[in-house]
């Protein structure tokens, strides 16, 4: 069965390799979609993101609605236009900034009131305009606004919040039914219900009776035990539906992106590649490797010999650790090239591995020469 | 008359294109050397710098001494391996760093004592050993240690500085041809006087005098006036030998470039392309624009039209303003990879122009662009 946006290519277990149709081209899944919250995947030239074969990157609602703001990113003729980016873009809706860099927020039915973190100004959102923004933004995947709970929170608080979530779905997609937007322009819906069980239940059914091009996972990844995360995961992957796909939000590691991908999950994000690599941690086939480590001084390999990236075809990690050291931008810059290619040739590993049924081997393979240095 | 590390291939007035041939490839002059002090250009990828047609870069005694120290790079197999980089190398004695960075230094007839700014430790540069580290670093122009005074200083002072700076040359190449170092291995020696005419006759006569593979120009662009400057170029400039490189250090701006070429410089080193270029401001033909000024917020035209770089071909100023004001790394990139480009393609002109017999024309049209928006 091919749905019109998704095609699920083939299973292996429960992990899954398919294809997301946008309107600004094709992107194989399992996926991992580099951030670049303000426009800009951060220290990263976007011809680099090409050649390490990123598909698709996030943006982020909240931020690019404040700075540059909707006036600019319209006369630009969209956000693809304003930063040259021409592969798909998913935004999302600034709900977890929202609640996460605002004290001042204030909830009620209609939306939320928050503060710029800029300049202090008010502003409001809800559904309706979140979705308006990203039309604006011309996104290739859409995402609703939520309300991204913190951990731990009381049953009941989160209970009332998957709710009040679960209205405001409603609410964007007559919003987004309205504006008749190009078919492959995604809205995707996103399931609240931090670590309960019932709750998570809750969110997915009726979530999915809703209808969305995709499901998000949201509210994972907030400070809860990894054990956890994965239980999680697997208590809503359950009620969702197989010829959708299915994005965890903000996750993760390589761990993460192994484990969750053999639950059945087909896209991800997280800032960590690039956020760890800026404070000297890099990814290697072997492990992590803190190039502000002593031992570090001295070697004259490079970061991972198995690595095609620039940063390990041309440099030693004395030299990185030497550039760490001394402050210098190419330290980061070199080190966020090699850590998002990291991750994107993993995930194209595992693509090849789901393809020829070998996903629980390339897993236990990968995760054993990875964990070995820890 | 063909010098064997350098020919002086026409001249056009008093503005010469020569060839400056060293250990690690020939560079053309006039030649503008990106600025890597801690064995890096701030911000840029050296496969960058060889596609915009850097052929030396700069890097620094003083504070690669320091950091990662010549341990390091000597088991890296000297500085070009450590940082991977394949073509010339000139190292800055250390002197001006020494004398601009140190409160606490103790000059004597022996040499200098210092502490470092890393962690307060006491070391001694003498003349010998700022060539014995130059010659672990691998330099392809190497430069003698020398007092750099500040603006404005005494008479009686600079000439006591400039004797002894005189004193410390000879001791320079005394070790120098004790090290028997690869014909193409270049030593340099530097003028001093501050701002007194007499003073900078002595030391080019002097200095002159002992004999080096090229000369260069210190102790400038240190707060006096451009006008001053100029003229001292211009009082230095004519008792030096007409078949060897001189080399004005710490300079300039565009103007500069085309006023000292004009008056017969070949070589120019400068941080300000790639540190203004991190404030954002960037250099343009039709002047300098900073990116941070309001009116570039929805100016959706490039840098400068009239370049090839990978900013001004893919960027709008709009994107770059948004960028700066939301301080992400990938502003500085672009807009440093963008005036490093400038300053090149500006000298590749300029010795296109000198080819042809044509340079004062092409200042005059430079300079009348370039001034236009000031």
């Amino acid at each position: 069965m091919v749905i019109k946006h998704f095609e699920l290519l083939k299973k292996d277990g429960k992990s899954r390799l398919g294809i997301l149709h946008t309107s600004h081209g094709d992107i194989e899944t399992p996926c991992f979609m580099p951030v670049g919250t303000q426009g800009t995947v951060k220290a990263i030239f976007p011809s680099d993101l090409i050649k390490m074969g990123a598909k698709i990157i996030l943006a982020n609602t909240y931020h690019l609605y404040l700075r540059p703001g909707m006036d600019i990113i319209k006369q630009a003729g969209g956000l693809h236009k304003f930063i040259n980016w021409s592969l798909p873009i998913l935004t999302d809706s600034g709900g977890f900034q929202v609640f996460s860099m605002n004290d001042l927020r204030k909830i009620s039915e209609q939306g939320v009131e928050f503060r710029s973190h800029i300049d202090g100004s008010k502003h409001f959102f809800t559904p309706e305009k979140v979705i308006e923004i990203q039309d604006v933004l011309g996104s290739d995947v859409i995402m609703v606004l939520d309300e991204c709970v913190e951990y731990p929170v009381e049953h009941d608080y989160v209970k009332a919040s998957a709710e009040l979530t679960l209205r405001w779905a409603k609410r964007s997609k007559v919003k987004y039914n309205e504006l008749n937007l190009n078919n492959n322009r995604l809205l995707f819906g996103i399931i609240q219900g931090s670590t309960y069980k019932d709750l998570r239940k809750f969110s997915a059914e009726s979530t999915v009776e809703i209808g969305f091009d995709g499901y998000a996972i949201g509210g994972l990844s907030v400070g809860e035990p990894s054990e956890r995360m994965y239980e999680m995961v697997s208590e809503t992957e359950k009620f969702l539906p197989e010829y959708k796909p299915r994005y965890l939000m903000g996750v993760g590691t390589p761990e993460d992106l192994l484990l969750c991908i053999e639950q059945g999950i087909d896209m991800f994000d997280c800032v960590l590649p690039t956020r760890n690599a800026r404070n000297g941690q890099a990814l290697t086939s072997a492990g992590k490797v803190n190039l502000k480590n002593a031992r570090y001084k001295n070697d004259f390999s490079p970061l991972d010999s198995e690595c095609d990236c620039y940063t390990c075809k041309n440099f030693t990690k004395a030299y990185l650790s030497h550039l760490f050291r001394a402050e210098e931008f190419l330290g980061l810059q070199l080190n966020s090239l090699h850590n998002l290619n990291f991750m994107l040739k993993l995930t194209e590993t595992i693509r090849n591995s789901i393809s020829e049924g070998k996903f629980k081997e390339t897993k236990k393979e990968f995760l054993k020469k990875y964990q070995g240095l820890q």
